[in-house]
């Protein structure tokens, strides 16, 4: 089994280390690869996604993937800046379906800035389209307009687009995931706007036939971005495309009020993919060893679920999480009166006791 | 002074009513002038935006507006659906700036889903911009696609849009909004991703340079949907653009719990404008005499301040609408034990009678 770990920037390699110290510690040999991505990619090989990274991605079986970004590369032209290495992976390895959990860990319903009854017990589950939509989208550019309105003035634009097949096949991603859990799927447009959210709705409405056991129900984006805050847990899975679930999936992960505990993975057909962690880079708080590595942690153990075959060792990873919330540890993003403030280095050494 | 009444669907007449009546006992009298608007106006007329309900909307000084949609109109072709109305009378009258403010009234904040210490309080003012972007871009469509990866598979298509004058000219009502209030202005883009946004940004940054006593800051559109849930007292203004603010509008709206008490406008460069309330025409609580019409009452004295040039009467309807709330009146969507619960019109008659 080889997995690439690629950690990154900023708190990406405290918390990654944190990760590979567990994957060691559960006995199968799992042949780590270690290559830099995003800034420090482009410090090292002047691009954030370097030929041999991505070679090492395209061979892996799997890829643990820290965190990109740090404002000090906020100046270098967008080719060059660090979320390039995301979306170059995601696009050039086909991950197409994101998922992107958002649990209320029992332990910690007190860090969200939601009331507990409206948040306990939260378990939903975001599927995110990622290789298409405005993202990818061409034409895009800016230009001097031809419009009479503006002529001669810069004007800035994009395409958002999405096929059939492409809406079909996260349609179906989404639909075999409810079947697994509440039998529910909302899938999340702006179909009274926008013509690419009409094929969208109608598409998912066909595919949702083959799946008669699933409740299909559609939502206008904006409005689901009031009743994620209204009442979240009457979602089980949203459906939705790239833009739209970049902003709800973070605004579902926010909800919890510890997004320093979710992972995602991102998903080829194959289920080869990439896990990484929902935050971000944080880079104002890397090398102060205080970042929580769970979300890491959980993202190693999605990764032995989903792509290496491995669910009894995803399911030992899970428990000693559990087991060390129970415990009371908790890193400072985390932290309420009563608990034990640990470090990052700390909570991945209870994690491995815990295993 | 000539003031369009658009009542629209759903709940849209009863509390349009209200605010008629609260409008009516100020004193001066205001020349109102109602037509149908929405799926009322394509029963009537065939179509959502009747060319003399335009009219009257052009003549008129100012629009006052209920809500618009219900789910009878939904398999109509879109160009003949309720919402086309509420987007051609934006585009028509060129009703760029749209404000729509988020506060939490002090008797109301238990009605947020938020835990009171992060709500209380919260006084954010968003400022959308409503003629471009997504919304109207072109091209836009389904066809068949002539991509490789989908030959002969259909497609659909939108275009993300924004010439330098239309941000601009945006950026400019929130910096004049953000030196009346707390001085700040939070740019919200996707610069990260989308060549629209990185034209958006390097403009605002451009025109805050006359506004120096404004600080001006940028977010990623997922981050501002997270701190919005996180820490919402932390903004001041925001300014974004149409499809964003769409979204982040209602999110704002929904933390504070109350959508019913919140009011918006939507303003031309001569502070023309249309004035509704932020939630929507709630088809489902349509014809029970229970929805709140304060979003309403309190759009009709947004109007009298920033179009008719009459704040004295605005601050009037303000002070008799905190009155009822203080005398405990709460409209059903409101309502928490030890209030006393009323009717769409007895919540009108107390207004009224606090004036
Ligand atoms: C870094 C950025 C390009 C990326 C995205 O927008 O997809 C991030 O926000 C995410 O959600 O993984
Ligand atoms: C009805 C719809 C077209 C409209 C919009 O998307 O602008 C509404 O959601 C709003 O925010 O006023």
């Amino acid at each position: 089994m080889k997995i690439a770990v690629l950690p990154g920037d900023g708190i990406g390699p405290e918390i990654v280390a944190q990760a590979v110290r567990v994957l060691k510690a559960l006995g199968p040999n799992f042949d780590l690869e270690e290559a830099p991505v995003g800034g420090a990619a482009y410090d090292v090989a002047g691009h954030p996604l370097p030929p041999a990274t991505l070679e090492l991605a395209k061979k892996a079986d799997a890829i643990l993937f820290g965190a990109v970004g740090d404002w000090k590369y906020d100046s270098l032209a967008r080719e060059l800046r660090p979320e390039q290495a995301i979306l170059g992976l995601r696009k050039h390895l086909e991950l197409f379906a994101n998922f992107r959990p958002a649990i209320c860990y029992p332990e910690l319903t007190a860090a969200s800035s939601l009331k507990p009854e409206i948040i306990g017990g939260l378990d939903i589950l975001i599927v995110r389209e990622l290789n298409g939509d405005i993202y990818f989208g061409q034409p895009r550019g800016i230009r001097t307009s031809e419009l009479p309105l503006f002529k001669g003035a810069r004007e800035g634009f994009d395409t958002m687009h999405y096929s059939e097949p492409e809406v079909e096949r996260i349609g179906r991603v989404a639909f075999e995931a409810a079947q697994k859990r509440g039998k529910k799927v909302c899938s999340v447009d702006k179909a009274n706007v926008l013509e690419t959210s009409q094929l969208w709705r109608e598409v998912m409405i066909r595919v949702s036939k083959d799946y008669p056991d699933v409740e299909l129900s559609h939502m206008y984006v904006d409005n689901a971005a009031m009743q994620l805050v209204k009442a979240p847990k009457a979602f089980d899975v949203v459906v939705t495309g790239n833009l739209f679930g970049d902003i709800l999936s973070d605004e579902a992960a926010m909800l919890t009020g510890s997004i320093g505990m979710l992972p995602s993975a991102s998903l080829d057909k194959n289920n080869k993919g990439l896990y990484e962690p929902s935050h971000g880079s944080a880079p104002d708080i890397a090398g102060k060893g205080i970042a929580n590595p769970l979300a890491t942690i959980l993202s190693a153990a999605m990764m032995l679920r989903y792509s290496l075959g491995m669910p009894a060792e995803a399911d030992r990873i899970e428990k000693a999480v559990q087991k060390v919330l129970a415990q009371g540890l908790r890193t400072a993003d985390i932290y309420t009166e009563g608990t034990k403030k640990v470090s990052t280095v700390e909570m991945g050494d209870a994690v491995v006791a815990a295993l």
